[in-house]
Order: C-alpha cells, then sequence, then structure tokens
C-alpha cells in the first residue's frame, strides 16, 4: 500500500491542543481530503508554540515524509511564533508583502474593521516563500520548497485552513507530485460486537488478497469495516474491492446498514426523501440532539418537519398530551410515556413517522429501579409504535450520545 | 514553565486518525487530566498501525520525555498490532494471564455475551509488563517500566480509556514522579476580536513576569485568555495570578463574561438556577443545537423546560401561533417572525425566557436579499422581545455553531 505513494505530515502548532481547550478537528478533516486526492497522511504531530520544538518536529518529518503541512500559530499576537521560526529554519528574514497587505485590508473592510498595528505585521512574510493569499482571513500562507520536498504553512482557523487547502494547497500539491490513487470502501454494519464480526467473516478476512487492507472502526452500535488500497490502476483496485464486498455481503446480509461510510442522519435522510416520507422527534433526554443531528443535513427541511424537546413533565401533557396518569403511575422513563410522546409528536406535527426518548441520562436522578442510563426510546408510525428498553451507564454525555445514535440505527430499520 | 516538570508524549496507534475516521478527542481529555494533575503533555503523535513507525515513534518520545502513553491499537482483531510490537520493542513474549481472562469473562457476562477465541486472546500480555485490569472493557492496560522512564498502553475506546487514565493510570503516574503543580486560569471576553483584544492589553500583557505564560484562544465571539505557570508554591503563583486577572477585570470590565473556562452552556445554567428562572427555545436553522447544548449540562431539568424546533412554517403556526401573514410577507427569516417564535415558546412552554433562532444555515437556500448565512436571534422576557440579525457564511455546520454560541452570548447578557 505504501509504495510510491507521496508522504504528507501534519504538524500543528498551539498550547491549546496540548492543555485540551481545543479538539484538533482540523487533522481529521485534512486526513479525509489528502486521502481522497492520493496522499498518505503518515503521521499527525502536535507541539507547542516552541521555536526548538517546531524544529525539531520538522527536521524528523522531513527525513520521513515529502510533505509537511503546519497549521497554526500564525495569528497576530505574541504567542504565535511559527513565522519567526521558520525564518530562522530557513536562514531567511521576513519582508513585508504588498499582496498580503492588500488581502488583508479587504477582508477587514468585510468585517467593519479598521486595519491596526498588530493586524498590519500579518502582511510580513518569510523572503523566500511562495504566499498564497488567504482569501478568508488575514494570516497568509506561505509555501516554502527545499531538496525536491514542500513545507506550507497554514491558519490554524478551521475554516480559513479549509477554504486554502480546498482551492490551493492541494491542488498545487497534486500539480507538484504524481500521486497513485487511493481507493477506500467502507461497509458499515450493525448488530454485532467487533469481535463477534470478525469471527463471522475470518474465513472472508484470512483470504483477501495482499493489496487489500482491512480495518475494523467500532462506534455505538455500528462496526465500520474500511477496505483500503493504493495503485495506479484504480479500475483494476476499484474490481477487486468490490468483489470482496459482495462476498462479505453474502455472509452479513440485512446486518449491512450501508456501502459507503456515511453519517446516519444522512442515510436516513436519503430514504425519507426518496419515499417522500416526513419525520418528527419528541425528545427528553436527548434534549434535541436527535433534531440536531437530523438537521446537519443540509436539505433536511424537505423531510424533517420539527421537534418537541418536552424536558418537562408540563411539556409532555400540554404539548404532546401525554397521560397525566401515566405519567404519574409509570414514570416520565416508561414505555408508555415514550410511546404517547412518540404519537403525540407524530401528530401534532403532522409526519409520518415520529421518534421519541425518554431516560435518565444523569449523572443523578436514578432510582433502583430505573438507575441512571436506564432509556426508553420508541418510534411512531401510522401503521404501529413500537418501543425498547435500554440501558447504558452513567457519563452523561455518552447516554445522549447513544441513546441518540441508537434511535437513529432503530428509525432506520423502519424507514 | 518546563523546569523540573514530568514531560509526557501521548501516541495514538490506527489508521483511523490518520485516515481521519474519527477525530482524536482522547487527547484533548488526556491533555486536560494531565495538566490538572501536574504533568505537562508535551507532544501528540498519531501514528498508523505499522509495527516500524510505532517503534520509531516510541524512540523518539523516549528521548524527550520520561513517559509515553499509548492508546489504540490493542483491540482483538488483526489489525491491531501495538502488543505484539512492544513485545518485540522489549524484547520478551505474550504470556498468558489468567487474571486478565477472568475479568473479560465477567466484563462479557455482564454484556450478556460470551467468550470467543478473539477475545480470549486479550488475555495475553507482554512477560516485562505490570498489568492494570480494566475493568470497563476487555483489553488490559499494560505498564513498562526502562530506565526510569514509564510507557503504558492503553485502549482507544474514550471511555475505557477515561476510566483506566483516572482510576490507575494518574495515581500511579503521581506516584512515581515528583510532579511540580501546574496553575491555569482562563478569563473569557466577548466582544473584541484577537487582535484588537491584543492592542488594548498590551501595555499589561508586556509587564507580565517571566513566569507567567499567556496564550490567547479565539473562538466564535469569544476570546479565552489563559495564564498559566507551574511551580513547587502554588499559593505563591496563583497569587500572582489572580494579581494580574485583577488588572486586566480593570482595563476590560464588562467584556469579561466568566473568570473560569467553563462552557457558556454552564454559565447560562448558574445563572438560571441562582436567579430562579426557566427557560425554553424555538429554533429554525438550528434545529435543536441549542437546547442539546443547555440540555449537556447535568442539573439543567431545573431551569430548562423544552424547545419546539419549528423547521417547518406550519409548526411555527401552529405551535408556536406565528403569524401567517407575517410568514408570508416578511419571510420565514425575519424578524417578525423570529420574535413572534420566541414570545410564542414562551408562553407554550411557560418560561421567563425563550430564545428563538430562524436563518438559512445553506449551502442553499438564499436569495439576493436575503443570502445563505442570514440569520435572526430573537430573546424574549417578560419585560421585552429584543432581535438582532447576522450575516455568516455558507458553510451548514458553522452557521449552525456560529447561531448557538451567538444566541447563548445574547441570553447570557440579558439574563
Amino acid at each position: 500500500m505504501k509504495t510510491n505513494s507521496v508522504k504528507i505530515e501534519i504538524i500543528t502548532i498551539g498550547d491549546e491542543i496540548l492543555i485540551g481547550q481545543i479538539v484538533d478537528t482540523n487533522s481529521a478533516w485534512m486526513a479525509v481530503e489528502l486521502n481522497k486526492t492520493g496522499f498518505e497522511l503518515a503521521q499527525i504531530t502536535s507541539v507547542h508554540d516552541d521555536e526548538n520544538h517546531i524544529i525539531e518536529s520538522l527536521d524528523l518529518a522531513l527525513r520521513r515524509a515529502d510533505v509537511v503541512l503546519f497549521t497554526g500559530g500564525i495569528g497576530p499576537t505574541k504567542d504565535d511564533i511559527t513565522k519567526q521560526t521558520l525564518c530562522k529554519y530557513f536562514d531567511t528574514k521576513l519582508i513585508f508583502n504588498e499582496d498580503v497587505y492588500r488581502n488583508i485590508e479587504s477582508i477587514l473592510i468585510n468585517r467593519s474593521r479598521a486595519i491596526n498595528e498588530l493586524t498590519k505585521l500579518q502582511a510580513l512574510v518569510p523572503e523566500n516563500c511562495t504566499v498564497i493569499q488567504n482569501l478568508v482571513g488575514t494570516a497568509p500562507v506561505t509555501w516554502f520548497e527545499k531538496d525536491g520536498k514542500v513545507i506550507v504553512s497554514m491558519p490554524g482557523v478551521p475554516n480559513e485552513m479549509k477554504h486554502v487547502m480546498s482551492t490551493e494547497v492541494i491542488p498545487r500539491l497534486q500539480k507538484h507530485f504524481k500521486t497513485p490513487s487511493i481507493v477506500h470502501k467502507t461497509v458499515m454494519i450493525q448488530g454485532y460486537p467487533e469481535s463477534a464480526l470478525a469471527l463471522k467473516i475470518a474465513d472472508w478476512e484470512n483470504a483477501l488478497p495482499a493489496n487489500i487492507h482491512l480495518a475494523y472502526l467500532p462506534n455505538y452500535g455500528i462496526v465500520k469495516l474500511r477496505l483500503s488500497g493504493s495503485s495506479d490502476d484504480v479500475l483494476s483496485l476499484e474490481f477487486a474491492i468490490n468483489q470482496q464486498v459482495a462476498g462479505l455481503s453474502e455472509i452479513l446480509g440485512n446486518a449491512i446498514v450501508a456501502y459507503e461510510d456515511i453519517p446516519l442522519e444522512k442515510l436516513i435522510g436519503n430514504t425519507l426523501a426518496a419515499k417522500g416520507k416526513t419525520l418528527a422527534t419528541a425528545e427528553s433526554c436527548t434534549g434535541g440532539n436527535i433534531a440536531h443531528r437530523i438537521t446537519t443535513v443540509a436539505g433536511s427541511s424537505r423531510y424533517f418537519k420539527g421537534s418537541v424537546v418536552a424536558y418537562s413533565n408540563e411539556i409532555k401533557t400540554n404539548v404532546l398530551h401525554v397521560s397525566e396518569d401515566d405519567l404519574e403511575k409509570r414514570g416520565a422513563v416508561s414505555k408508555e410515556v415514550v410511546e404517547q410522546m412518540a404519537e403525540g409528536a407524530r401528530k401534532l406535527l403532522k409526519t409520518d413517522y415520529a421518534v421519541a426518548t425518554s431516560g435518565i441520562a444523569g449523572p443523578t436522578g436514578g432510582t433502583d429501579e430505573k438507575p441512571v442510563g436506564t432509556v426508553w426510546i420508541a418510534i411512531s408510525s401510522e401503521k404501529e409504535t413500537v418501543s425498547r428498553e435500554f440501558r447504558y451507564g452513567t457519563v452523561r454525555l455518552q447516554n445522549i450520545e447513544r441513546t441518540t445514535q441508537t434511535a437513529l440505527l432503530l428509525l432506520n430499520e423502519i424507514i
């Protein structure tokens, strides 16, 4: 898989990742884009805003990789030192760049702001670099070449990084290197824990050709199997991978949720849109997270009408018309209440389907009979309303995420 | 800041991070915990499931750091090779561990599953390690020592890693090393772009003592300023940092949102709970994300009653009683409609405050007059209903996140 591929390493610069104040979502996004365009991301390294550490990391990365992509550390404030450090590394100096200055001016005008002493400093760039204009931010992108290798320094602000990567950096890298194509195919499977799945498909896995690599990616009720390989002959490789997927399909049948790596909410959206059906949610313990996931999909307004987040019992009765008697006798976290929530939402919002959740997200609020992590999920359609009970753990955010994921999996089965 | 501190590096193992199929949230969590307990996280490195690369990374990390924490690559399937690689590195072999086997059995019984050939393999551990039982999963944690340095291999599954880190790994590291305390103090500021803030506080920043380090962390309408230092004399350091914060407070006054690093939703929750006030949301373009953020806070049911996610116009009129006439003449994304949504939700859900959003999240659906990214936010209280218009970009998820964040900032000001 690794022969002849162009190896890239990412170095993220900034204390914020290393003290955990932000999660490094940039690298995951870059990884996807680089893989799609035929590059191999070989390593991600996160270091502090520290000159020696940055230089050491760059040195090591250049021994292993063909391209080093820096993100972060190029803001206007004192803690950002990447630009100065690169000058030191390349033994050059900062010079004023007129084009960058004009770009900064126009960016700031758009934001109704004036240039100040600090934003003006952003127009200083290392003398030996090629400047790539950052059309969505004030920090310029700088491109360096050394012994056939490429070093690029980009902003760490996610939307700026994404914009320059998509429009400038990746196209320039593709021109600079001849890249073999990487083929990935992901199959999403439900109903099997990772090890049970591995046993089920052991013979198939052992018979995989050497140039196709398999990875297991378990995630809340779903295991993603990713088959991948790289080749100059994409068509043959795709054919070989598809053949293997066909074999997998024979073994696993209905347990396969999708033949692509697609968010569940998008898969559900595609089905609903294709069938012309509509959806609503009635959420207690998930607090709007199911609606949120569904509405992250562009075009979801075609099939998603809305949600009632019924956190208080009052709303369950007044808005969703849950029986007060059941609420009192059975409790909010019960089969009766969750089914009435689903039916209530379906009728109120006039949809074909409604999903409802009610549970004890924690960390407190449990009883002996219904400990923290007890969750009921119901799905109502014109035909019937079905519900199931689940027992999760004591971690609030995890319970919210798991309930959301399980509700989407159940919905996906039913529609 | 770095004298005498115990340096730790994290190495995450697994293709999934390097092809972007998952975001590395583990490292951010570990970073926070390590910092809190007086360790310095010096580098995070993500590598593939590749023997040579893992060994090279470990070698380099041990040259720089005192502790190397591995996560991932210890599942039961063939693509996971960390255990075998560590055996090779330490020139030892895998042996069967009876205690681990019994732990696997009891974990699986809890999940109503039987042990199989693969889960059984998890009981094999390198002969030279100290085994730490993983009480929430089947992959054991292994602890190695070499020339006074410590290497720990942990599962990559977030809840398993978090459990063993909190209960075993960190306490054992604290025993093993003498750690100086690290003091962090974060001040959250609104209303200043990063560079304007830097100019505003330049004199203060330049006068900071050498042992106090300052970092700017901008994030959607808020800049967090983090002051940090490490010392054996925590009290003096805390005193010095608090003095600096007092100076900052004089300069910035009301622009300071909080004197701690606290999620906005928690800050709002604290205020509402303290004042005995209640909240509802009426969400169009944010699709339930405001309700979701508010309900991630434990105990939010005390002040949060619920939400109406009114994605379709029908629900805006039928449930929230928005005027059909305004919807038609002004459009769903208008001052009139968003204010009526907020008022409608406040009355329907009988709360003291309600937040409403209506906007064009994109990527399509805009017009010349109201381009993608146009958003109205309203906040209704018994006293009055106020609203403001915003113009964001064309990226759907970003528009949802920004609108959510801005709505929470406005709410925080008003309550």
